[in-house]
């Protein structure tokens, strides 16, 4: 292989980094665990595995490599999601019969792409803008695979959580006894904010790529003015103990306190409690990554829906904080909490503050995400990408909710203040939690 | 009757008004148009009197008047719509069922809680804060009873367009064979904007009522401030003819150009035109109140899903306003397009205009409901209403989308800048169109 | 009019007495009632009225009358209920909207189709093998008119069981306060029975029509040879103390009483007790015809799916009779129960047997009609009738199960042993009971 | 181990048999392809291994080993299938999700299991009554077993035909070019026969268990007597290319030719032909267990629901049998098609027939399993046995369908002429086909 061109040996590094990650977090389970799909939302890590793959095959290979032949005839209808544009697919609640391909063929095909992106990068054959666009593509590609590494993650809970067996998909994990700090909130003045993609990151440092590229989804941009009313932030995220308040105090069974569409789906579906709490002999014990465990009381809580979240804000006489609010408070005071990169997986008891600390929106960026009140759409002057690829995001951009922030399963380098998440308003499985907001 | 205390005899005349209305607007249909429930999303005509109705005993007289006596024991039960606070009720999807009471003790039942509202707003058993509290949700049941008008028109003809008798609700309306004016431009600028209820009005002279009062939900409120980029409107509606020419072009088989549950609803409910269009022989004709027509080219497109709306806009290389750029343009520019007390019942060809005229926003308020980007939420500040009264639009704030202006069955003085209608992006029964927008 | 053929006048006055019957079912009810629909199964009274009246029109004026024209263009869509042969037609869950035509315009259809059937039976227009085929298509029309008549009153039954005001179809019927006789079981050797239309019947003076003809649907034929083992039947119905000793011994919680599918029904549906029971302060009250009613313990206990017939019977160490058992036994033994003619319309406790009374298979015909334990399928050499009237009962040979004897709004004259009425098993809103059989 | 009583030494021949069958048809399989489940339907072929063993340890181990310990204690929530007697268990739709017990746990615990019940049926242990009734339930588990052998073999093809990889379960298999032989029909008399459990048979020699102990289910007996009409059988087997000539004379398009409820599904499901048939540049092509083949035009047509099965049958003036025809005929005149044991797992071409041959049922055992015009209802004095085996069969006898025979993925030692099999109308991932009978 010649030399790469030399500003693009980092991005080879990054690919090399982000695509031994994906095989790293499946490496201790069966070839079984792989397989399953628990439910048409999730996918099986088989699935994660050979799509990423198929997404640089696609997107780069087929693109940009002269005399590319597909890795096989028939993974591009496999391992297409759901771009119309790459053409027909394999139907999304049937990915779970998809035992072949094989785990072992499949890794075999994410290295054979592997060799082909890396050969491509390192060779000459590309160069001026379509090495430009090439680059930009395989950017993309690792910033959408660390998405379906956190996905491999949630989906895998999900299968383990309806197997009678508890099994965990990672050693135990003990109870943090620490209490999380007081409860506070941050006031900010009215006036015009700047939010999206381009801004001042006071996470830089930490999470800066090799290449030292800043990246943004096309969803994030582009940066643009917001009047944002006087409000207040909670300084830390609302915990298990705090919400268990409010299951105490009857909030389940108090239609005034429910979205219409919550209090239906509340009563349709017998919800009680946190997706992933289950009732014991005494109080609650919750199914986590580590397996089923005590219940942790400041520990944040997660795997709520909007519905809940909401719920929760107004019976605390709060609400949820929009995401101008919340990108332009955590772009200047917010913190970190658990990322994958610390291999917990699961939520951690928020660290005290020192006296002296200045003020911080804790936890902004890690632990759970955050349900905000702002609907996902697009931003003034939004372009979706051409192609193909301009579905990755505005498609999308109808009945979702925006959170922010990241969590205990987010890579720390996938993090920046202009993130935008969007899930369905009754989605429980992701590690979805709150941060409160009021109007002053 | 005792003389009513000056100050609200306007009231009074008002609470006839209105209820008279809702009457008229069914006086000529038989007994039989009344009872019946075209889907879960309509009611029954009849269903509409006793629940406005219901809203007035249980709100003002229950409330309010000494020694108030239930008409009936059940209507309670039968005519709550969704106010949980309120008691148990029956089941939406079943109001077809209500052959009981009668249409004329329905009827009686309107007649008796008229008098007793009237009475108890002439009498001096009300004063002080009782009788400025009771005024106001009298007015507030004003405002709910035109809303249940406008709906009453949109759910006969859902209903009327089920029978291959093709009936009428008004006798035909002849096409209009005049063109609508050239397409243009608004152009505004950047910064910040009020909106909300309590701005200037440039409807006040044609929409004030008989007392004079401002009126609004607690939707609208509070006024505040948003910041709004560069971006031009649309002069006019999209037209049926414009509309037909996104269709010929492929419009519903392009999945490009649709929001991706926009794409998946069309090919699950075969959709290949608007809502109430009919292919006929050449062409389309189509469903009116006014039976079956032949097609309109240069009236307003209507009963569009906000997925087609967003999808034509796509198509033409435009998108569709954010409510805060609808409303301020509205406030200072908006003219009147057909409206609910012009018994037309259908839009109108847009008038021509005259060459000394100054910009407007044409057809503003009337003709169709104009869809927009927003997602249905609180306002910063918001607070429901105390007590029942607080489900009123409160709960509502999840997964649907703001539509803006008014359309032809909407009385003229229920219109206004700063109302925010809302319905989900699949809903289609409405009068609702679009007008364009754009980035600058 | 001319003088009809001597033999042709007992079929016209059968005829007029059978349509007037069903005008006479509806004729204290007011306009609202007749449209409504209160789900699939059920149609609205006015559509019953209304497709009989297609049924002569289409398949005796249109076939024999020369130059029929049709009484109006879309009443062939709007009221063929499932003849594929017969073309297109109006769905069946949506035959609640159609306001249109009104009840007066329906029974001036039915006005001018009598009067074209009588004119061309009355004609000698007709004659030979067309006037013979045109009076057994009339005859066939009077039945199916009674089975609409009987699905008349069970759907109204239905939709007033729906309002909260329980309006009574007809006044207060007091409770029998008698007690029902003693059960007792009817043994039968085995060995091989005719069954099928053709054979003796013990109903022949009660239920002979005035043209004398026996009539027999295509579905009670051919008669033929089913041997029987040796078996008991239970000389009267299953009453509602009977059917309350079942629910009080935890019949609806008990798995192994239940058929799987039944199982699954009750757990699903929640189901406690019959359809129309209701849980009152004590114990339980029935909605009946004649409204809300005290339970009454004799009666015989109706409103059962085929689960809950089933289910009793295991519960009760007995099984359900086959149709050739039950067949078998009421041609010889069976007498009558409460029918439509009475004008009671509700199931009547089981009559006293004098002690020198012949053992009887009381209620065998009326009161309630009695599940068997035979599915619905066509006899050894069974012919659908050609052409579109193939399809009255051929087509619906499949997943039903057979239900025999009468029930208390089945008109007298439409009663017979070969009778075989069918429903499918989770059916409850027929008058369907249980006769208890055993092996022995 | 002491030496087992003489007379048991067969049955654990056969029990170590059986056992190392089901293990055996999975060896060639990845671990993938045994934990996928492709519909509610359908089992994964890790989960049959498992349940099969919960069967022995559950209803022999359990019940008659002193002492025995389970061998897991949540392995009877997860592998109980439908025995409510038998407690809780995991949804049925969700067996796809047990990743976990892996293959190689469920292996070990079927080692174990298979231990156990070796050495109780070996040991001394087990006396009189007591080894009477568990040597009975041994055998039923083996008959068990072998019905879920035939699932797995019936899932696995249904999951593998979802992959577009077209997997085979076996290597190919060419297409047999000789022609099936004429088609002819056997005529029977009118008369009382004899059916269920308990008769001669035909098949002895060949099918005869080690034990040589005659075994049926509960549900074909008893033994009794059936009255059927002069009738005539297909002698042999609908094969696809007479399917075919259906296809091409509009069968799918001819609403008159099916069963009201077959119609709307063909609607609904926009069937056009077989389950797995395939449509081709020129013709069919067939999904099997060799994976993807040619149209073989004398095979006999499979994968049939009821309703097609009925409606060819219309179309061809024929009809189905009755399951006493059937069993009548097969009983003195049946022979054998392909069966499990050829390892071919697919139907075969009917041999000829040799001009001395006697009038023979060809394929009566094996190929296709044949539906019949019988609903599954009890047999007159069934008894379901007691406790939880009595929901082996008794609780399904409701809105089913009898299919006689076998097929070319039944075992010949689970082949018999009283064998009733039962599906539901609409189901197709059987191997079901055609007999023709008619009446005489």
């Amino acid at each position: 292989m010649p030399e790469p061109p030399r500003s693009t040996a980092p991005l080879i590094r990054d690919f090399r980094a982000v695509r031994a990650r994906s095989e790293a977090l499946c490496a201790h389970l069966g070839d079984e665990d792989l397989v399953a799909q628990s439910m048409p939302d999730a996918s099986p890590a088989k699935w994660h595995l050979a799509h990423t793959t198929w997404f640089f095959e696609t997107f780069v290979l087929a693109a940009f490599a002269k005399d590319h032949r597909p890795f096989h005839p028939t993974f591009g209808y496999l391992f297409n999601s759901y771009y119309n544009a790459a053409g027909e697919r394999h139907a999304r609640p049937l990915r779970g019969v998809l035992t072949r391909p094989t785990r072992a063929e499949v890794i075999a095909y994410r290295a054979a792409i592997d060799e082909g992106v890396a050969e491509l990068l390192a060779s000459d054959a590309l160069s001026g803008d379509a090495r430009s666009r090439a680059e930009s593509i395989v950017r993309l590609g690792l910033h959408h695979e660390q998405q379906h590494q956190e996905l491999t993650l949630t989906d895998l809970k999900h299968l383990f959580s309806l197997n009678a067996l508890d099994p965990g998909y990672r050693e135990p994990l003990p109870i943090d006894t620490g209490d999380a700090p007081d409860f506070g909130w941050l006031a900010f003045d009215a006036g015009v904010r700047e939010i999206g993609a381009g801004g001042p990151t006071p996470l830089a440092n930490e999470t800066l790529w090799h290449d030292e590229t800043a990246f943004a989804f096309d969803n994030e941009g582009p940066r643009h003015r917001v009047f944002v009313e006087a409000h207040a932030l909670g300084d830390r995220l609302v915990t298990n103990a705090e919400y268990l308040a409010f299951i105490e105090a009857g909030g389940y069974e108090t239609a005034s306190l429910w979205l219409d569409r919550g209090w239906a789906t509340v009563q349709r579906g017998g919800w009680q409690h946190p997706f992933y709490w289950r009732e014991a002999d005494a109080g609650f014990r919750e199914f986590t990554l580590a397996g089923l465990r005590d219940f942790a009381p400041h520990e944040p809580v997660s795997h709520l829906s909007l519905y809940e979240a909401d719920a929760f804000a107004r019976w605390a006489g709060a609400r949820l904080p929009s995401e101008a609010e919340w990108e332009a408070a955590a772009s200047e005071l917010g913190t970190c909490g658990a990322l994958a990169d610390d291999d917990r997986f699961h939520p951690a008891v928020c660290g005290p503050q020192a006296p002296t600390e200045p003020r911080t929106l804790r936890q902004a960026f890690g632990d759970v995400w955050e349900w905000t009140s702002s609907a996902y759409g697009p931003y003034p002057g939004f372009r979706a990408a051409e192609g193909a690829l301009g579905e990755y995001n505005g498609k999308f951009m109808s009945e979702q909710s925006v959170l922010r922030g990241a969590s205990c399963v987010t890579a720390r380098n996938h993090v920046r203040p202009s993130y935008r998440n969007f899930f369905y308003a009754p989605d429980r499985w992701q590690l979805s939690g709150v941060r409160l907001a009021k109007d002053l």
